[in-house]
């Protein structure tokens, strides 16, 4: 028996993360709550640790009117909205949203976080993103994105002050006294008072302390100012890893940061996002990515292609090998692994359009269950992962392939619990409950 | 028979309308959704047409700790979140939350309304409010809460902004068509391109369009800029009305405005908000308001006037007279109806303090069930109501006897329906669904 088990998460993106997961798997959807309480009944019946909601702030740019009109992108319901509904469904499952620090206010997330975590009774978590696309900035009053490594600035101090709106309420500050008229003890109220370089906030928070102390903070940025960011705030991360090198590599390097930052490492699990494909034998999971590639418009690879490598490429063909291009502006991290993963592999643009609207950077476990199993264990056994944010190809279907079938396999092996262990998200992580950081202030509202 | 009837909403707010009812009665958690889930369930087995989250994002300022700590301001559930749960444990009452215009982006609020009008299938409203405090600027990096004319001028635009991006897709636009690899028409999404004094917003939204087309649309503000609001752009408009002279004004006025603005006014209902208070007998009630307001510390009540009419009044005592004040910078038309009130009244300050911490500057209906639906019934004859914002002084138990007993009555007398009539709010409002406004730029996102 292993006395450390994998963590395991399932990304719900659309109808699934293969592109061509919509045309391919049952008819779902994406505007109704019913498809998304499906999948997560199903997440918990398989004791996932957390249902994992993406989100962009608006439709993102692609190429192409006919490559357009094949994206599932039309139909995503609020994360935060979404994930209340979705705690009343469900019991024990984590509840994950994903909220962008570049187009929102601290203390209206601190709130809404606050407010899904006492809705779940302690199930929640936050994905902070600083968002990547230049047509989110553009809902925004932004004429472009905001600069990379500004994002992230202010995304260090938005979680800062968050948290310590967070802290707002100790514990035991609500009483309820109707003897003593005393709603709450002001003893246990404190104000942030905060005055930075992004954000001057007040507080206090008008919700008391979450149950979990802090809903549980999720971070996938995988350049130097992400991983930053997430070895000092974060309790899970995500990230995109094309090899279980690379993972090791990663896995390493957040695990030295975190501890460089006082922190004890085995309080933030690192989990690789993998698409996922199960079938009953090697040739049907074969045949099913085939045909799963076969669905995507080859317009439509291209066009995605350009959007995560972040530039251009009207003046190159598919036979093309990739050019040397700039910085992105977006996500860096996507970006460089895809020019190494060109290089490395001597592949055509063609080549890798097709990788990358597949996959993106992440590692792709395609196979039958025992397959897909046994490529999860090595990972986890070699250090490349404490678990895995899974993303299916398509939904429902492919999360319930996993459930069903992968699932008990993992529990056979004793790398997979059978029964959630505690009440809360952080319990079932085994990531302690942050202590009330006390602040200086007495609150001036009654002064 | 009666063919027009009440609307019936019912306004959530802590533990009770009267600052006195979270002390009288049953212990209720504000920080338990199963507290709103047990409230939303009342409230649907009346067959009232809305329960209605009221918000503010921040605490208030009131004078004095012991005071402060008499108030159960602490726990208020942020309401989008709030009523995705409670879309889940109801399944014909419409919800309807409160979300600021003066600290959010019009294109964040339009989809998570967009979200809850999915989640919800068509059960959604926005109550729009401009926020009238300066401790919730203090909290989005104001120093001191924005111009109250202002407030509604961006308020105009925002509203305008986030109706036209619930309109960025039409009804039909998603296809989901599996073999010509559409899944979506896009000759029906549309791009907003706004560039306003406010907000330089692009779209489309990434939400398709909400399942009543626009959410249901409540506003009540009562200063001229407020009127203005809800009679362009409201279906719903709630009101603080002390007497039914002044309800009748309101009314005849609000229906005169919407028909300027060429609107039916049938088609905008008008809602006076009600302190409620329902007991066997007359000296019951008369007891248990007495108790009521015995149970709020006098330095409370003393401070939620200043508050109310935006004034210090640290150079008058109780025994006062109302003195001239200047027209506050926050909600002005609470402010304006004390004065009336003290002046038209003879109140002292300490009189006055107590009547609008109690009750603000609506009307109360306290008194026997059939007394209440007699006050009622007076008003929605005498046009003076399309039905009632009820605020039950202390909940859950306030909410539970009007089901009870007065719903009952009013059914009978044929002025309140007996079953809901349509499958969304709007429906059983007997509000239409606004048809699609065709904007006329086609999406640059596949240029
Ligand atoms: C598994 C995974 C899930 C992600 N989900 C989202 C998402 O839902 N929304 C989003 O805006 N970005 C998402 N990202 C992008 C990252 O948050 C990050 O913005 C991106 O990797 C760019 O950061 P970088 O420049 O630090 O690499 C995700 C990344 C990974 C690896
Ligand atoms: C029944 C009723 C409910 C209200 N609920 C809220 C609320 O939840 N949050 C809020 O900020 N203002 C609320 N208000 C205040 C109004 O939206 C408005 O801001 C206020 O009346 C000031 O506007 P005025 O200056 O136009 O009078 C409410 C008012 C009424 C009459």
């Amino acid at each position: 028996m292993n006395s450390r088990q994998m963590v395991l998460a399932t990304f719900i993106h659309n109808s699934g993360a293969h592109p061509g997961g919509w045309r391919y798997g049952a008819d779902a959807d994406q505007h109704d709550v019913d498809h998304y309480v499906r999948l997560a009944k199903t997440a918990e019946r398989g004791k996932l640790h957390c249902y994992f909601s993406g989100d962009q702030q608006g439709l993102p740019m692609i190429k192409g009117r006919d490559a357009y009109a094949a994206t599932d992108y039309a139909g995503k319901l609020e994360p935060t909205t979404l994930l209340a509904a979705l705690a009343m469904v469900t019991s024990d499952i984590g509840l994950i949203g994903t909220v962008s620090t570049t187009y929102n206010e601290p203390y209206a997330v601190a709130r809404r976080m606050a407010s899904l975590d006492h809705i779940t009774k302690g199930r929640a978590g936050w994905n902070v993103v600083t968002s990547a696309g230049n047509s989110e900035a553009r809902n925004f009053g932004h004429d472009r994105l905001m600069d990379h490594d500004l994002r992230y600035e202010r995304a260090e101090e938005f979680v800062d002050v968050v948290k310590a709106l967070w802290d707002s309420w100790e514990d035991d500050a609500v009483l309820r006294d109707k003897a003593s008229a005393r709603y709450f003890d002001p003893a246990r109220l404190r104000q942030l008072n905060h005055k930075g370089r992004f954000f001057n906030v007040a507080g206090p928070l008008n919700v008391g302390r979450p149950p979990q102390g802090h809903p549980v903070i999720v971070q996938a940025g995988g350049s130097g100012p992400g991983r930053a960011l997430s070895a000092r705030t974060a309790d899970l991360v995500f990230t995109a890893q094309s090899s279980k090198d690379k993972a090791v590599a990663f896995y390493d390097d957040m695990k030295a940061r975190a501890a460089a930052f006082g922190r004890n490492p085995a309080h933030m699990a690192v989990l690789p996002s993998v698409q996922l494909l199960v079938r009953s034998t090697e040739a049907e999971a074969r045949a099913a990515q085939e045909e799963l590639l076969h669905l995507i418009p080859d317009a439509l690879a291209w066009a995605t292609l350009q959007m995560q490598i972040g530039f251009d490429l009207s003046d190159y063909g598919p036979d093309d090998k990739m050019p040397d291009i700039p910085l992105t502006n977006g996500g860096q991290w996507v970006q460089q692994e895809l020019v190494r993963m060109a290089r490395a592999e001597d592949l055509t643009l063609g080549q890798l359009a097709k990788r990358a609207t597949v996959s993106r950077a992440s590692f792709s476990m395609a196979g039958t269950p025992e397959q897909v199993a046994d490529m999860m264990e090595d990972w986890f056994r070699a250090g490349a992962a404490d678990g895995f944010s899974l993303s299916p190809n398509y939904l429902p279907g492919g999360l319930e392939d996993f459930v069903d079938q992968v699932v008990p396999i993992l529990q056979k092996r004793g790398l997979f619990r059978t029964e959630y262990q505690g009440d809360t998200l952080r319990d079932n992580l085994g990531i302690p409950r942050p202590a009330h950081a006390q602040m200086g202030h007495e609150p001036d509202l009654w002064a």
